[in-house]
């Protein structure tokens, strides 16, 4: 993607100094600009660099004014800084719904239906009956299932499985390699010691403004749905088991797992490599440290907790430190045995 | 798939009260059972929804006697909760099963052989002289390397990666994405600090009634075969290194990782986020708690074990109980301690 | 691939007794030798498996004097063992090698390069603008995305992601369904509870001799690149989160996680499931236990830890010890207290 200098200055609302006719097709730090990049400045510790930049253009403060002459155009905005940000999430976001079409080949199943702008990259796999609405991006190595629903502006990376009768909502992210809706891990142990596998017909629910990432697997429900809420965010290579419900505006971050059935609340935040049993409840504005492990439900909202088993944090951090001085604790158990032992001689 | 109410009701053993001829596509919950839904009535406390389902057709004990009128179909049979149960199994065999033929583009490299009854999917790989049994499921996107063998009725899902040389038993179901027979983690250290790879030549065996979870990895063996014995289950995410055995029946939830060469007995129950380490041996009938760490064999069957390094369970409890309030044991500790100073002070 | 024992003996520089047309096409043990197999007698505790072998062909060392007659083709060298070895690395490479040319369907972007002997399988996708080196061997169901460079000599297995401005050096291997450079974890947390996802820009940046183990996910740089310095070896389901580095020969075993911004030093060992924070340092051969939490950063080279949060290996040993014992430990503490409020009341 191109723009000339003059257009990102529309877009910002700013006025150029210097060649507005530059073309741009990237973003950098402005000790690392190159021809056809964009910079900012705004600390003016970095001012030096705008004097050698070889950026083609550098947003600025209004307020500012250069000392040497600056071979790169400049762009004088409100806030310089926030002006960049900005951009960025406009570059990224022009970025993700660039891509519009079919490649081919790509497979459709009979009576799947898509909306307009929609993307379907090459070995692209979309079952039948399947809705796919407007904007929706599907990149290549996806794999729908039959009677899938994906909402508007949602993104589908490359290799994701989203398995039949799943429904996923609008302006949702789902990264490399995730599996939505496999089978949940159900099995009831029969009399002579083997395993029957129980069937899993339910499916997975995510509302709007979900985001799944890479490698993460989320299982359908045996009956019903596992649904995770609007706005949930989950990192790479997570676990959720079937049945689950996350609460809206939860966040998750990496190799988490949580088992079947366990209701998590909103606006929790779990650190990495936390792991949750199955059957319990955890109260919105919940925050688990990393690594803690979650055995009972939490009914409390806004506790702090970590460890395995997960208490309060503040109280965890003061048995951990105790933890690291045991062999000094036991030592001064012995020594007063020792003196004990020596007054009850001595009576 | 749809049915009738009669071929339902045949297959159960039961008898019709209603019409017989409607066609029913979907199970629910008594609920929120829709036109074309079956559903059944065990439980009396759901009673009153009977009368109110929009479902097509609803199973009941042989007992039951309606108090009002019902618009849904009645399936009469001995033990409505089992019959369902068995419809369930049944639908989702069904389901399971249906899919038959190729879906082009599929790739099948020189001396591929298939059974009859087997679903080859769209982009999906198998490679030079596999042997594929019938009634195999290859889902789109499967990969499957040369000289693979996979056993009558197996399904491999969407996205699974099943590795050259490696053997699939019968009924084995292996879930999207998972990999198996990819290379062990072997590499020799050199005395520039840099690390030479260890070739993997081996492979890995799947017996019969094996289920592997989605994004589950499984590495081949260095040379010889990395076991998984029949009615195996894994879970999702798991990691299996080179040269492990792990003994029939034995059953690993999500996340938890085994080293290369360590050896798991039969009949074993692992929860999630377990990590055991090389070169052990795990007797049979071990029960190992969620997020335990195992770092030497386990030689007497049958115990349970738990925490990082694992031991008793109970005792593992009663230690953690303590742990939370090592703050105060220490203050109970430096209370003695004054007193014993006091002691010696006064004497 | 086959070779006549002769060859094999010039490739070793040995001196065959016996029949050196035979054909070899496979490596196995001695005492499980079939028809076109070769082994190797090293340990003299195996010799009798020499006279038994149905292999076709031994190495055996150039001192070996065999005691009774022998069917296979003998190969003398200086030192069996590692000539074996030798042959199972050749063996290896040229497995690993083997494939060239393009299987269809296949895709490639515009403006896309291949150098020569390159391999691109069935269903693989490779971007606008790539770069692919010489004998560069792509599996099938890879994706790589545009604008990628991949040097000379490395091996994409199948499923695996490699997204759109990454840069993979010589002689890497990644293994099935690795993801390389999707989104890191970034969301601004807004006044209404929601987050917004903060761009992610930036890329992957593999140097040489690297390997990725499969189901490993690492993210792409927020701006500028998440870096994996030359000869580092990652496992299998690994999480290594945005800009973080890792320094040269580090090796990291499985379902490790590693967050953001963190730079990991050179020749460190870093065991399975150990979760290390974001934005600290760990120093140069830093040696880190299975299951540990790294919290802070190391500044001192050459540390060995262990523990959650970890410490000192032989110090948390000690620890865990007295954990197993703090019943014990309590019980005593409770005698303690009563003999000397004993003393107290008789005094």
């Amino acid at each position: 993607m191109e723009f000339t200098v003059k257009q990102i200055a529309t877009l910002l609302g700013g006025e150029v100094e210097g060649n507005d006719a530059l073309t741009i097709s990237k973003l950098a730090k402005i000790e690392e600009g190159r021809p056809g990049d964009i910079s900012f400045l705004s600390n003016l510790k970095y001012e030096p660099h705008l004097y050698t930049t070889q950026a083609s253009a550098v947003i600025v403060d209004r307020s500012f004014q250069p000392k040497k002459p600056v071979s790169a155009a400049l762009i004088f905005v409100e806030n310089s800084y926030s002006a960049f940000t900005r951009l960025l999430e406009e570059y990224h976001q022009r970025l993700n719904y660039a891509r519009v079409g079919v490649e081919q080949p790509s497979y459709a199943g009979d009576g799947a239906q898509f909306g307009e702008q929609v993307y379907r990259g090459a070995f692209s796999y979309v079952g039948r009956n399947c809705h796919i609405g407007h904007n929706v991006k599907i990149y290549p190595h996806v794999y729908i299932g039959d009677n899938v629903r994906i909402g508007d502006n949602s993104i589908i990376h490359t290799g994701v499985r989203i398995l039949s009768n799943c429904v996923i909502g609008h302006y949702c992210t789902i990264h490399p390699n995730a599996v939505i809706g496999s089978d949940g891990f159900g099995f009831a142990p029969q009399p002579d010691g083997t395993y029957k596998t129980i069937p899993q017909l339910g499916n997975v629910v995510l509302e709007d403004f979900v985001s799944i990432g890479a490698n993460t697997t989320i299982d359908c429900a045996t009956m019903g749905s596992t649904i995770i809420r609007q706005g949930v965010k989950l990192d790479n290579l997570i676990q959720i088991g079937h049945n689950v419900e996350i609460g809206r505006n939860t966040v998750i971050a990496a190799q988490t797992g949580v088992s079947g059935s366990t209701k998590i609340g909103e606006n929790c935040i779990i650190a990495g490599q936390v792991g949750i049993v199955g059957h319990i409840t955890i109260a919105n504005n919940t925050s688990i440290g990393a690594q803690s492990g979650i055995s009972k439900s939490i009914q409390e909202p806004g506790l702090k907790l970590s460890g395995s088993p997960a208490f309060d944090l503040k109280d965890n951090l003061r048995s951990t430190a105790i933890y690291r001085r045991l062999p000094d604790l036991e030592r001064r158990l012995i020594e007063q045995e020792k003196k004990t032992n020596d007054t009850s001689d001595s009576r």
